[in-house]
């Protein structure tokens, strides 16, 4: 590993050379060999898919496992779309003349070297490959054991490219590696610029506990939404019903419900009969049992992230309180006040200190394509360098290019 | 420790409700504090300095350690200018609507609680805490045991002012904590969101190599003035002079000086003349000396960051092999080319990377207040989030806020 590693240094230069034209030919020329090699990427997915059956996998992470013809082609056409992008590199960010008269330049540059550290869904092989090669930056990858094979399909695809454009492989390595090979990859500072793990909990925190290279998160989402006194009540129950169905199992779905005193006579049983109409089981407390007949929800419920169809409700006196309790259970992820009245609305956009904070919106809208960034590398729940959906600008830094006619300081 | 951290929380929320006003009032009453409690800052300071003498501590550190009248004028006057800065919280810093009439503002938001550890310089203390305090950042300030009795003047300074405005005291912290509690208060992720170490190399490799906290290092300068082929001899004996011996001691001070080997007989001989005038000894690599009579460089030499009048000298082929030198012995920090030559300018200027890149001007620049940023907390070494001068705007994160009418996914 640490030979391979070694080469990554020297392709960093020749991919930092490549123009915005280059760049476009190769991704479209992989997009392409992707399909063309569509058959060899699906046989090899195929072998994943038996051994996760022989190994009694959960359907879930199997579901996420399986690539067909439809999925080759979501791969193919996501390259074509960041090989259309504006190109990232090199924008200047902002420019001035100080006092002293020096030209100053901010300008974005890649960060270096990428290392993703992931599971399960093999598209992000190639997703984040197109994205870090459009931002000039070398891509490490080390997928999940249970779709090494497919995994490894889609890599030499990209690599064949590569080579015919004369560039070299090492612009992505895949590693093949146990977990200690991993641990060792965590200690590579010298190559290594950002860690980006994508996965579990046990996954984020094995990386955050034995690596000093910085990592951008992709932490859970515990996202509640809350439905004011002065809410619309036809818009409270759409955007409850969406942000908790439609997809119970991503990071933007909501896990918790909390509802003003005031609207919960009216609101809830509504919303139980909706609820009950899409088979999500409720918990609520007592307060909301009071009013509907539901389970009850206990301490240990609204600290959970159920990726599930499973609601927590709680009854909230006031903004403040709801406020305060996404303080205390949420991931400052993404979080939502449905309301009329603009002082409520103001006081939570304000106070919650959540990545997304949502205004009569559902919080499934927590996602780089619906942002508008086009393909995105994921959802940080850092609060440094990248807060929220990453695209390609989140890739970048920056560097000061400063000149001047000879100014010296003394 | 512990105890006192958990204060820290629930000053957090009263802090980040306070309006620019406010924090302008409170900021103002402190520069004033600082000045009337001159006496008694100053007279804790000669503690200070009494036990460096006794303790032997070098002379350089005893320097940066003394507070008289005049440095307490300075940092009285660094708080004012930092209150009058334009709010940095709550700025707008992009605006748009989405394809799915989503309103999304990027808006800037306070770090959370910065914890500062430092050595030496007891105005550091002052212009760290107006600095967060500004941007609405909690800060916990460790400072080093030489300037423990200096420190804790200020800071009580600064809390007296906090109480007689009702608010916490606990906006800073100061820790007077041994080695031992320095680790335990690095394994506070659940209270503090990013560490900013100042200080030697040992103290930065202490902090990074002992927490999971995000740290912003203010590290190491090993800095290059690369003289082209095509310099003007005259800006490039100004500009060295200037970047190696305005202040030696500073980290974007020139350390290693590369020729052109087509300039070098001019260049050499009379850049030797005024550096002697200087008290700089010069230290060159074998074609140097085969031009001026100078100690040999050896591999060491052009590894080290001097912060000394001693100066390294190379001989290059061409602006490629410069910067072949510079990425191989640099640090990122800063680095600057002297040429006529817009070529040989451009090339130098994209492929070194560092956070600050300088054409026909002294790498002594580096700084934000000489970069228009007003008072800086420090030069960032960091990739992520923050490189190269830090003023108010890299204190902070940003959120999205989203509104729409109502609007669903699904």
């Amino acid at each position: 590993m640490i030979e391979k590693l070694k080469e990554v240094k020297k392709a960093k230069d020749i991919l930092q050379k490549l123009d915005t034209k280059r760049k476009k030919l190769v991704l479209e020329s992989i997009a392409y060999e992707i399909i063309k090699n569509q058959k060899d990427i699906i046989e090899k997915n195929q072998i994943d898919i038996s051994n996760a059956f022989a190994q009694n996998l959960k359907k879930s992470m199997i579901d996420r496992l399986i690539i067909d013809k439809n999925k080759i082609k979501d791969m193919a056409d996501a390259i074509y779309d960041i090989a259309k992008m504006p190109e990232p590199v090199g924008k200047v960010l902002a420019q001035w003349t100080t006092k002293s008269s020096l030209h100053i330049s901010k300008v974005a540059t890649p960060i270096g070297v990428i290392g993703i550290i992931y599971e399960s869904r093999p598209n992000v092989t190639s997703d984040t490959f197109a994205l870090c090669f459009k931002s000039s930056n070398i891509t490490i990858l080390k997928g999940g054991k249970e779709a090494r094979n497919t995994n490894m399909a889609i890599v030499s695809s990209i690599q064949k490219v590569l080579m015919s454009y004369d560039l070299p492989k090492d612009i992505v390595t895949y590693l093949d590696i146990s977990r200690d090979e991993t641990y060792q990859l965590l200690k590579q500072n010298d190559t290594i610029d950002l860690i980006i793990p994508r996965g579990g909990e046990s996954l984020i925190s094995f990386v955050v506990s034995n690596t000093t290279i910085p990592v951008i998160k992709h932490d859970k989402g515990l996202c509640h939404t809350y439905i004011d006194k002065y809410a619309d009540i036809q818009k409270a129950i759409d955007i409850s019903i969406d942000a908790k169905c439609r997809r119970v199992e991503i990071c933007g779905a909501m896990e918790s419900l909390l509802v003003h005193k005031d609207i919960a006579d009216i609101f809830l049983p509504q919303i139980k009969t909706e609820f009950e109409k899409r088979d999500i089981t409720l918990k609520g407390c007592q307060k909301t049992r009071d009013i509907i007949d539901i389970d009850k929800a206990n301490e240990k419920d609204f600290q959970t992230e159920y990726l599930d169809k499973i609601l927590s409700i709680k009854i909230v006196e006031d903004t403040t309180q709801a406020i305060k309790h996404i303080q205390r259970y949420g991931s400052s992820h993404s979080d939502a006040i449905v309301s009329e009245d603009k002082t409520q609305a103001k006081l939570f956009l304000d106070a919650v200190d959540s990545a997304c904070v949502y205004l009569n919106t559902s919080t499934q809208f927590t996602d780089g394509g619906e942002f508008g960034f086009g393909a995105e590398i994921g959802i940080s729940t850092n609060k440094l360098h990248a807060r929220g959906p990453m695209g390609l600008s989140e890739l970048l830094t920056y560097k000061y290019q400063i000149s001047s006619e000879g100014k010296t300081r003394a």
